[in-house]
């Protein structure tokens, strides 16, 4: 069974270029490992009528939506608002959440922070052993915190709860004696063969002058991975190259 | 005058996890710098019908539209035949460049490697000062490689042709003994006192237990940006914190 995800990061930070994403090849690889792989990811500012039609538009053609930001207590923390209205329904205290983060704040339990206590009407919370404020579940959306040791945590916590697919397999050969021009009408062949897998071809080129290309064969099944990933390493010797398994190192 | 970008990346590597992005942090970084902040990112796959949607979608919204990935020698690399389609014209060999790319391969210009000369009709090369082919501007649309190192020879060469707007200026305080629960409320007071200014906050939780808030004043109104650092700086002395400019080392 195919099941698809998808990723939203919401904030300012990534689109300026203040800070480099570290959370999408985390979640890409463990998405992958549940048999639910990301077909697409987009990165919006905090602009609230942005959030509300990529959240409307995308869980509508995935399966699930992961959404990463906009969770804390500032003006400009909207997600888990604007993912009630892409619902449709109220963004209300959840009074379990309340009382957790009551406690955990004590006196400095201000208005700024009891908004991390709101959720959507019907929203059930992701744990978050980080930090406390958790995150939240409504339908097929999993809104979780920008922060990626927070992050990391929470999809911890939600990943069990995942309906899976087929896990992603995939298999890779290197060669640094030849490159992807040579091997591009052969391997369209294998792609041909194999129209349920993704063969990937990815050149590499080192600071330190090492070049080469990276031959994937990928897809959720077991079998048909083994058979292509032969095929290329076939291919790469009747090119008059020495095919080793994996990447190139960095 | 404020300008607009958008950034598609293509490719399957990004969203299977393969591949950690090394493209966006430093194409959002130059943009700002040009006046041409990002607005949006989509990471999408090599899907001809998500390609021709995404590109014809986004040209119409932003001022600049940049591509990168799929435009090397092989089957999975359907970019230029793709924004030709979302421009409604055909795709065919760019003389100039066909030669470029003959004398260069020589014998070996197969076929596979012939593709990486065939433009949108009407496109202008972008100089690849790596590894020679091109890349090409259409319209408001800059198709460069996906590969870091190529990507940035083509953006820097691409650079000086695009009209710029407004450099984006910012200024970042971080304290390390207050949270943003605490400031968020006088905070949104500094963001509504400058509405077209980017307040952003952003706490950091260090591998080391080091923790913090981060606030930043961004935009394109110098002035503004600089007074609005001055009232983060007095609202951080305010809460009894000490403000340290710049970002909290990692």
């Amino acid at each position: 069974m195919t099941r698809t995800a998808a990723l939203i990061l919401i904030g300012n930070e990534i689109l300026s270029g203040r800070t480099r994403d570290d959370n999408i090849q985390f979640l890409a690889t463990g998405l992958g490992e549940l048999g639910i792989p990301l077909r697409e990811i987009r990165v919006i500012p905090d602009v609230q009528a942005t959030i509300v039609t990529t959240v409307t538009e995308m869980r509508a053609r995935y399966d699930e939506v992961f959404t990463t930001g906009g969770i804390g207590p500032t003006h400009d923390d909207i997600t888990a608002a604007c993912v009630a209205e892409a619902f449709g329904v109220p963004w209300e205290f959840h009074q379990p959440t309340f009382e957790l983060l009551s406690k955990q704040f004590g006196e400095n339990f201000n208005a700024a922070r009891q908004r991390m206590a709101k959720f959507p009407r019907g929203a059930t919370p992701i744990p978050n052993s980080v930090s406390g404020a958790p995150g939240f579940t409504i339908g097929n959306v999993h809104v979780m915190a920008g922060v990626p040791r927070i992050m990391r945590a929470m999809f911890t916590a939600l990943a069990p709860t995942l309906q899976r697919g087929l896990p992603v397999m995939s298999r890779t050969w290197h060669t640094t004696t030849l490159f992807e021009g040579s091997l591009a009408e052969e391997l369209e062949h294998i792609q041909t063969s194999y129209p349920h897998l993704d063969i990937g071809s990815y050149p590499f080129h080192r600071q330190d002058g090492r070049r080469g290309v990276a031959l994937v064969a990928k897809g959720q099944d077991e079998d048909a991975v083994i058979k292509a990933a032969e095929a290329i390493y076939e291919l790469i010797i009747k090119k008059g190259g020495s095919p080793v398994e994996g990447e190139a190192p960095p």
